[in-house]
């Protein structure tokens, strides 16, 4: 059977009354709306809509603060660390991202660790903000962990996410948003889903070897970092992971490590806890801070068009540039609908129920 | 054979009598020593005192500038660009990472771009100049192409490395320093030299099939980012070498992509270069200026002791924290001395007879 497809209007609809019913102002509900279902709409349907009811339950188990006021712990003209107040990610997240934005427009670049905050969604969201105002934006998040390190059979470090989100001209821009493993997480729950092999180097079983077992992360394995193993780079894939952990929680103050809270709210919190909630990076970096803005987006024009036009390997049509498969799913789902699978459409059913509202 | 092995204060002395016969003054000579070195002590032997006739022919091809006057090009509070006059990147990169922490101690961070440079060694040196400053330092520059992004058969991006040194309390620092590559380039040459066969996921040939063949590059092949193919993210490691690439010359006015010139001055230079020498990106982040410095200690000392004492997986007996390696290879080569090989004896034999120097 095939998926059923919602209108983004429709979600949105449904979404927000949710968000309102735990107690979102209108303006967070919008928001945290607005983060959700650009995953969806940019193909990310592992961090879109199918988690609204996570978030619902992580209200419920009184793990995030549907009000919070956000706090500025310390801050330099270039920095700031900010106090989610555990609060949803998805709207800590934008907050912190116009903070550091505001500062680059006074003094070139800014940067904000965030503390005590929840999972935000999808990275891109957020470092996207920056490309409205002529800017680079940088985004990073730690995550509950399920990465082990090169060498160890512990799971030690989230997915992990970067993006990096650069203006161009003429051409749309160039959007990285990746995990640092070698296969997001996302990719795992569908093999799992059609019960399907994963390739080797993706994950280990709880004795550290290689497996193509999806279910493995159940039973003591775990995702491997962005190379797979050390022959092939693992150690780098496990270094930018410690990168985004050690920006978004140890600048911060928040949880790092195996420390960093699951997102299902049934998982048991980790015992030990170092810091508050989980942790965020982000940054700003004005282009005419460091060249006119015209220059610059001239150049970021021939450098896209370069690699896009690059001679491909025989059997594929084009190099792709960071952001083209995203960019090209949200055109086709803005006009076409978002496909929900029934397991998130169930999800969406009890919540529905539970709010007494119109299911979708 | 097993090779020669000098001391560290021996090759101090030779290397600095070769810059200084080309026409460096003695404090951009010590510097440009001091910062070669700094890799045959932390063993990443591809960049050290092996490069140090590479310089030399590029000084008489007249690419490099022996007396460069560093130009910034344009600032604010936080940013600033640089036009290294065509200096050695030795000299250049260490005066621009200076910059960038003059900027963070004013502002809290500090972030530097360069343009109308050359190959500047080891990313880790400049990055580790944060760390007495109780810093974090970051490093990255863009290298002439050898590199295929994914689906590609040319060859656009450089083994563009970053490098990320972070302070810690009791601990030594946390400092990944990598090739945004499988394998960095150094790591094909010693293959190369012993006519051993590469791992697959590292290099693919003219036709972009995955080979095994380190001499690859000889004949239009490549290597490839890191993640080796689709499957296995190699997409991510495209990426972050583009984010290096835009960074370093996009922002600064340098070449970019397949424009990069090449470090050997016998391969002729790119036609259509649309900017001028190679580009680098520095920055540098205050610890203060997101939470106190003693704070942040504590916890990056907790993160390293929690990683470093892991589980292993059977057969290796320890988890390494970025920069452990580089660390421990550098106390054993200030005792026992630098081994150099055959080849890299020949050039420096050559070198000697050329500036009239006695030989090692």
């Amino acid at each position: 059977m095939s998926d059923a497809v919602f209108s983004y209007d429709r979600l949105v609809q449904f979404s927000k009354a949710v968000f309102s019913r735990i107690g979102c102002s209108q303006q967070d509900a919008q928001q945290a709306t607005n983060v959700l279902l650009s995953a969806d709409l940019r193909g990310i349907d592992s961090h879109g809509i199918a988690r609204l009811g996570g978030y619902v339950r992580l209200w419920e188990a009184k793990r995030v603060n549907a009000t919070p006021q956000l706090k500025i712990l310390h801050q330099t003209p270039s920095t700031a660390t900010v106090d989610g107040d555990s609060g949803l990610g998805l709207v800590v997240a934008p907050k912190a991202m116009q903070m550091a934005i505001d500062k680059a427009k006074q003094v070139g670049t800014g940067w904000v660790s965030v503390q005590n905050s929840n999972h935000f969604g999808i990275a891109g969201y957020h470092a996207m903000m920056a490309l409205e105002e002529e800017m680079i934006g940088i985004c990073m998040t730690n995550a509950s962990p399920l990465v082990a390190p090169t060498f160890s059979v512990e799971r030690l470090l989230g997915t992990n996410p970067i993006c990096v989100a650069i203006p161009a001209g003429k051409q749309p821009p160039f959007v990285a948003d990746m995990a640092t493993t070698t296969a997001a997480n996302g990719k795992l729950e569908i093999l799992q889903r059609k019960n399907e092999q994963a390739p080797s180097g993706w994950i280990q079983n709880r004795e550290g070897e290689s497996s193509t077992d999806p279910h493995e992360l159940k039973s003591g394995g775990a995702l491997l970092p962005l190379g797979g193993d050390k022959e092939h780079g693992s150690h780098k894939g496990y270094a930018l992971g410690s990168v985004v952990d050690i920006f978004s929680a140890i600048l911060s103050g928040a949880n790092y490590g195996p420390w960093v809270p699951p997102f299902p709210a049934y998982v048991p919190m980790p015992t030990g806890m170092p810091g508050k909630g989980i942790g965020h990076f982000f940054g700003a970096m004005r282009i005419d801070a460091f060249r006119p803005a015209a220059e610059f987006k001239l150049h970021m024009d021939q450098w896209i068009e370069r690699f896009r036009n690059a001679k491909t390997i025989e059997g594929f049509d084009r190099v792709l540039i960071p952001g083209d498969p995203e960019r090209e799913t949200e055109i086709k789902r803005r006009k076409d609908g978002i496909p929900l699978n029934n397991a998130v459409l169930d999800d969406i059913k009890t919540l529905a129920q539970k709010f007494n509202l119109p299911s979708l």
